[in-house]
């Protein structure tokens, strides 16, 4: 069984389009001085100054605010790659060096243990001291990665070898009631190939399911579907509660499926995913419908006004489905991926940067509005880290080859054994299908490169220096050539890019007569601001015509739907772009008249995914 | 109710595109000279100079030979806009002579009626005179227009004031077997304002259905329905019998309802023409899947391999659809013109211009082969005269409007009310949808330009001058565009051309489980040639990948299809272009892995047609 394949750091890519490099630049202009400010205003830093010592005072907030900080720290950290920013960075040292202080001797950190209950440390497994450990994690690795810098990283080690110390076979049982650890173990034990944070993270998992959790009294009714802790993670067929737990717990079962080869971990993740993407899946990659729970129901249900679909969910979608991917090489977690990345995930944030979606339903009655802030912060710190994080998807590599996973105007350094590959895209995505990826290897031999053909695209044409490629092959949903490359090689990809009428399975009730539109992977949705006069007669019909148009001022692609028979014309902007402007009803799924087959020989019938 | 749109005729049309104008040239180069040719060695010539009396000698071949002569003096009116070539002229010439010298003093025209049994004149409903009567209108038209010179024109006037002298109210009924006379005098009718033409026109059309056919004795079983003289054409609702009279019949009707405003004449076409389109048709456009009648069956009886598809029916789905078009402005008869130009008509001629199909089956198991020539030889000089004529069905005009329904490279100087317009067009069409639009108008209002969205497109995008269009109109499936034109004006318009995987209603049992792959307006076919190691395996499936691929040495775009998970590639080419390689075996509609819906939650569900 293949290791599977590594992804290519963050540190190696750089944006130059006017899609994530320009949300990237406001990333880091707005959105990580807000959560900063946030955090500071809000008492998430100086509950780390009053653990410390250093300043008097009671904790202030969730008893999980901690992790925002620590979300942030590593959003700061992929930001600087793209854009250094030394002011930035002392603010994220002065922080680094608060919760440093904060650390107690053993390695033990929560400020909010700390301050309110040091004697109740450990005793319960809902209180997510793991879950901010291992965003510490997360966020230590990113900023050594960006910086060079350690102490942050040293917190890490001891706080990851405090938990070694204290739980584990022979030692103490423990279910983390929210799941983000394992992954971050992982990440953690990839830096510094210490074996007994996989060894923590594998004892972790397999805790799961045997009646360990919380004596057996979890919260929320006792329903231990909620924390995944029903059934042992070797059995489970089927996602169930919290949506960004069981994202986060995936991950972590995938991490170190790819490790260790377990075969039996990579049935359940493929059983898990089938669940996910094909019955529990929103047209925008969104996940868990359910408000109630943060999470998933049952399969098909997929109600749109109430779609819950957390902004952290759809990062975790990417967390998940990025590991999947590395793992088996397919690319239709890729698809996945991409779909959530480009609608469920930056949906989370406005143009501005300033404004967050905790929820991002399919559909509103105008009511529904991105915040300033939450008091569960999670999604906007959330958002702070995957936005400039993002040259993480785009490669991946094993010792000879490449495959490229996403596409945007960018430069990367790729090193492989032996030695590196420099590739250039030039390309309008996500608004145009035609990429233009030049090469710039100093690697001698033939080289692999895999160019991923996203699921929604169904018809290509490629060339290797204007010169058609001779034996196309594909493999697992990539186009792969084989080819002595000459500096400055240019392959031409031309994706497909039609405007698609998409349409649910007949499962999901919600969707019964309606449609929704789609182009490229972007999912379009209607506001009533682009259709104030009509917005209440909006559907889709047979000879409904699609006009794709450039509106330079919002950069973005607008689609026209033109009902002819109707003399209608209703205006569609990508969901990611909605409540941008002024405020009321939007909908994603609109009513289409019934196809009556009996009046068309010849249909299309291709599917999306 | 309004008197429709007319056509622009093709002598303001020239073509410089690699793909019309190339068919053009090898239609002069070639097919017209082996149609010359081959009326002389078959005595088709001959036949006149012997009813002329200027050599001796018995009619020789089918009774309705004469009409394919006056086919290809047709076709080489039309070549000679594009192509002037004195010698096919003189040619022309020289035969029109012999044609001239054979018409009776009475104007009666029949060679072999004159030549085998000149008393059995108007005896025999079912002997085609009044069919070549028509041709010979149509050629003698075309050429006046051509060239200038009237001698054929003045045959046909004569030949038709015979016509009239002869039959209609209160002289002898007359229902011709074969129609084609009917549009051919609405034709003259036109040239001529003579109302006798339109009169006679309207009198055979009404005959129709009354018992007055063969004295209720025809042939073929006595199987009214083949001839259209089972009922009243006014009652008319489904299709019938022989497939090229149909079309023929229809293009009668609609040439007298479009100058009439007769509302029941519209009713019975449109009814015909759903009958036909929606029931009746094969994905190449072609129609009449029996051998036996050359005709109709029942509907949805579309057997693959026994396609018999006439070329000429296929022809005369062309013209019956121009003059819908023309008669209501709705673009969906031009859908159905291109259809079966791009498909079902050119595939009745080889590339090299010199082999012709007569049937075109949409499956052959390797023994079916275009032919040097036929005893009953209407196709090839059928594509004779349609290739040189494609001119005439790509604009069409009312006093202040020009509408476009073909794209090819192409100049036109076209004449309106209050001035003329020249429209320069530059594109790759049908290889590629995007077009661009050149207007350099003497006409000094706003003028409205319908550009046609064809039906396979369901979305596009368009600017005039590199700017987005502010309001976009569409009406009847045309984008209306009404501007103040500066010479040079460009319109871009960008026709989305994907592959689209095809299927068929289910209620056509012979493509159950089985789906065809179309690019624009191209449907695709797969030829043993090349598909040599795996035809038997041949499939579509859901994650097939189509590669487009241009194929520079025989000018065309090839299609290849990825099967990912069976590591197999197929190949496809146009469905015009089957048959001009290797012999072997062909499909159209090949065995489509079953779309398991349940497991996909999105889809797109658009229409072709």
């Amino acid at each position: 069984m293949s290791k599977g394949l590594t992804a290519v750091s963050f540190t190696q890519v750089r944006f130059s389009d006017k899609f994530w490099a320009q949300k990237q630049k406001i990333n880091k202009d707005v959105t990580l001085n807000i959560c900063l400010e946030k955090c500071e205003k809000t008492g998430r830093i100086t509950n780390f100054e009053k653990a410390a010592g250093l300043i008097e005072g009671d904790y202030e907030g969730i008893f999980y605010n901690d992790s925002d900080v620590y979300k942030v720290i590593e959003g700061i950290a992929y930001s600087l790659m793209n854009h250094p920013d030394p002011e930035l960075e002392k603010k994220a040292d002065i922080i680094i060096e608060k919760i440093a202080a904060a650390q107690q001797d053993d390695g033990y950190l929560s400020s909010y243990f700390i301050l309110t209950a040091p004697y109740k440390k450990w005793t319960d497994m809902d209180k997510h001291e793991m879950y901010c450990g291992g965003h510490l994690m997360e966020a230590a690795i990113a900023y050594k990665k960006a910086t060079g810098k350690k102490l942050f990283f040293d917190v890490a080690c001891r706080l990851a070898d405090h938990y070694v110390s204290l739980f584990g076979p022979g030692r103490r049982h423990w279910v983390p009631g929210h799941e983000e650890i394992e992954l971050a173990l992982i990440k953690l034990y990839h830096e510094t190939e210490e074996k007994n944070y996989l060894d923590l993270a594998r004892f972790l998992l397999d805790e799961r399911g045997h009646g360990h959790g919380k004596g057996g009294r979890w919260d929320k009714g006792d329903d231990k579907s909620y924390y995944q802790d029903e059934i042992p993670v070797r059995e489970m067929v089927k996602v169930s509660g919290h949506a960004v737990r069981a994202m986060y717990l995936y991950s972590g079962i995938a991490d170190v499926a790819a490790i260790s080869e377990d075969a039996e971990y990579r049935s359940v993740l493929e059983q898990l995913w089938e669940n996910v993407a094909l019955r529990n899946m929103y047209i925008t990659g969104g996940i868990g419908p359910s408000k109630y729970n943060e999470g998933f129901t049952t399969d098909f249900d997929l109600p749109n006004e109430t779609a819950y679909c957390e902004t952290c969910a759809s990062v975790g979608m990417v967390y998940w489905n990025h590991r999947m991917n590395l793992m088996s090489g397919d690319s239709k977690y890729a698809d996945i991926l991409e779909r959530v990345l480009y609608n469920g995930v930056i949906s989370g944030v406005s143009l501005q940067g300033d404004r967050f979606f905790y929820d991002n339903p399919m559909e509103s009655d105008g009511t529904s509005h991105r915040q300033e802030w939450y008091d569960c912060s999670c999604c906007p710190t959330q958002i702070s880290r995957i936005i400039p994080s993002i040259g993480d998807y785009m490669y991946a590599v094993d010792n000879h080859r490449i495959w490229v996973n996403l596409y945007a105007e960018s430069n990367a350094e790729i090193n492989l054994r032996n030695g590196s590959v420099k590739i250039e895209k030039i390309t309008n995505y996500p608004w145009d299908g035609k990429v233009s990826v030049r090469v710039f290897p100093t690697v001698k031999e033939d080289l692999e490169l895999f160019l991923r053909i996203p699921g929604w695209c169904k018809s290509i044409s490629a060339s290797i220096n204007h010169q058609a490629i001779e034996s196309l092959e594909f493999e697992k949903g990539y186009l792969k050539i084989k080819h002595n490359w000459k500096s400055g090689d240019e392959i031409i990809l031309n994706l497909d890019m039609p405007v698609e009428t998409v349409r649910s399975i007949n499962k999901v009730k919600e969707n019964t007569g309606k449609a929704a539109i789609q182009r490229g992977p972007l999912v379009y949705c209607f506001e009533e601001t682009d259709n104030r006069r009509n917005f209440d007669q909006l559907r889709l019909c047979q000879n409904s015509q699609f006009v794709v148009e450039n509106n330079n001022q919002d950069n973005i692609t607008e689609i026209k739907v033109v009902d002819q028979k109707n003399k209608m014309t209703f205006k569609a902007v990508p969901y990611h772009f909605w409540d941008n402007r002024d405020p009321g009803r939007m909908k994603v799924w609109v009513e289409m008249e019934d196809s009556d087959e009996s009046t068309f020989l010849y249909y299309t019938g291709s599917k999306l995914l």
